[in-house]
């Protein structure tokens, strides 16, 4: 169900739901017959919570495809993942805690290496320190284009963000970025002719700053790709009537939270901070979105006990969770990040939604084994908002 | 599979299918770790009939949505209840068994008391007795408007039903209903200029009727919402070459039914009436689609054991309907109506298919836990249509 049809169910109610994702939280066994992070994790609190819950897998965009952390949220938020795409410009100023402004039109930016013909050696630049990058930007953002402003900001290493800000911009354009060596940059052209005038200012800016890095190799070119602006999302508040809070200690999730309306709470750095900063504000919010991202850095780094002990120091925090008494409780993660593979996949992640209504299901621990069993069958990550604002009773019934 | 795509592997059998739709079917248990009606009711003969099905549990509109009447039995028959919808006033008029034409526009009206400043002040009229709803509505009926015909039918209460007769009449209208008293009732508009006229009859009605019922307080204006048109659906015997027929008890079933094409059969009120006429009719028809409301009553009233023996005296009647020797036998339900809810509910429905070809799963008895870990899973509705005529060799393949 499209979510404008979701949202002319939408009921008042006074009831609170709590969404806990657990990054990365699905996972492989390192051998065969073996157990999953999750399997071999000792988890009481979240084994005794499933036991009083419906269980399922979820697929975040489609069985056999990867999420990015993107789109692994917001379907988590209830957005059809491909349905509603956001760019990856967008995304990488969302993860350096860069505002966005309904005109700007932002890229991912790479410092890249060219040869004196002009070819590309290294895209990256040799990996730059990211104060290297810092410098170059500040550098960058000295040039001046055509009535609009322009802001050059250093995400890690060799990448930054660009932001061109102005009236009339679009997104509309083809990427600088040949993604190979031993070709020169491409020229951005635009796809639509009303983007002709974007793509000349994008195309002034890449002159312009070639000609300021001429001495600074290896990083001595940019590349653009991702040109994408401000997706505007209906909101949940909008939606559903819901004042909704996010809690999360990285900036790309902070950011993908205020895109669907969300008020992002201040947080310490620990995850004791996050459970501390959802206890405080409790009272003020219908829907709280609670992220921890240790697990999936830990899966990442291919650290498959770390990863074990990383779930372990998780589950100690569901008690406080419950003590707060949400009417609605989801669990779950924005993808898979098995240690194994050293990268978010494709495989279905556990999701366990408690409330007094769920009707419970047979399933008595928390895992990627026990929740295949779970009533909620494997099901569509975008199938959780319906479903937890239906167990927050804040639905009402389709068709009379 | 759209309905014509699925049409066309349709081909002729001689073999005959059994919907039996128990109202609101699914449950809920009242006690964390309790048990659902279904679950505590004794269903020997269910249960036996699911050892030799395949079993699963559906949802009719989607997970965690509520499903109303008119959606779950489009489900249920095969109509995606999504595309396929049924507006308000359509469903009153089915549900009092008036006779929809092509040309007619029905709405659902809401006796009401405004002020001396025209404003609402109760949107139900102080919910009138239905005899006085009545002799209002014979009043309204005196009403001549402009090369229209006028039917004006009592529901219950405050509730009534106005068709409008003509040709060329428009259901693109707004609704006079502002939702919320300290408002006026809203002047009727059409949402395109093809249904001009129309609002001008609809407003003209409302302005004669706040006249005649000048001195009726409470009831001494009306409110209209859910201006629709009979949505000539292709029928089922069109689609699938079968005669259908439906068995029902209430007006509103039968009045869906009506709408796919099937033929209703005469019935008297109790659940023994409703068998004998799907015995005596058996020869007659290739699909029957038989209904049993008491179940959802039960639950709509909070009454658990009620519900409970409810579903233990359907159960009584199942040998009945094997004795005929159907070959394909569907059980299942249009939403689920948890006696602790006290009203229809998202949670899904348990489903059994039987036939000689069903290729039986595991299942042991006919119940939401039972019925979760049957090899159907967890499906839309929509998906038993086809489901059934495979089972009685009613379609070919797909493709070559």
């Amino acid at each position: 169900m499209d979510l404008e049809t979701l949202s002319a169910l939408s009921i008042p109610s006074t009831s609170k739901i709590v969404m806990f994702v657990i990054d990365g939280l699905g996972g492989l066994p390192f051998e065969d017959g073996g157990m999953t992070e999750l399997e071999r994790a000792k988890t009481p609190n979240l084994d005794a919570l499933a036991r009083h819950s419906i269980c399922g897998m979820i697929d975040l965009v489609a069985p056999g495809i990867t999420p990015g952390s993107g789109p692994g949220h917001l379907a988590l938020f209830g957005y059809d993942p491909l349905k509603y795409q956001i760019g990856r410009g967008v995304l990488e100023a969302l993860g350096i805690d860069l505002e966005l402004d309904p005109r700007d039109v932002a890229a991912r930016g790479n410092f890249c290496t060219i040869d004196d013909k002009g070819l590309i050696t290294d895209r990256r630049a040799g990996r730059i320190s990211t104060d290297k990058c810092r410098e170059l930007c500040l550098l960058l953002e000295k040039i001046e284009l055509e009535g609009t402003e322009l802001f050059v900001r250093p995400v890690k290493e060799h990448r930054f963000v660009v932001v061109f800000r102005g009236e009339d911009l679009r997104d509309e354009l083809t990427e600088s970025d040949p993604q190979q060596i031993g070709h020169p940059p491409l020229r951005v052209e635009p796809r639509i002719p009303e983007a002709s005038r974007t793509a000349r200012i994008v195309n002034s800016f890449i002159d312009q700053g070639r000609s300021l890095l001429a001495e600074s190799r290896p990083a001595n070119m940019v590349l653009l790709r991702g040109f994408s602006r401000h997706p505007r999302l209906p909101t949940l508040p909008r939606l559903f009537g819901i004042r909704a809070a996010a809690i999360a200690t990285y900036p790309m999730y902070r950011g993908l939270a205020k895109l669907v309306g969300m008020e992002v709470l201040p947080t310490g750095p620990d995850i004791s901070d996050e459970f501390k900063a959802l206890t405080e504000n409790f009272k003020g919010y219908d829907f709280f979105y609670l992220h921890t991202k240790r697990t999936d850095s830990l899966g990442e780094d291919g650290d498959f006990e770390g990863k074990v002990k990383g779930i372990e120091e998780v589950d100690g925090y569901i008690p406080s969770l419950l003590a707060l008494n949400p009417e609605v409780v989801v669990v779950t993660g924005d993808h898979s990040t098995p240690a194994a593979l050293k990268s978010h996949s494709w495989h279905p992640v556990p999701l366990l939604i408690y409330s007094k209504w769920c009707r419970p299901d047979s399933v008595k621990e928390f895992s990627e084994k026990a929740c295949t069993a779970g009533a909620l069958g494997r099901l569509p990550a975008v199938q959780i908002l319906p479903l937890a604002l239906a167990n927050a009773l804040r639905l009402t019934k389709f068709g009379a």
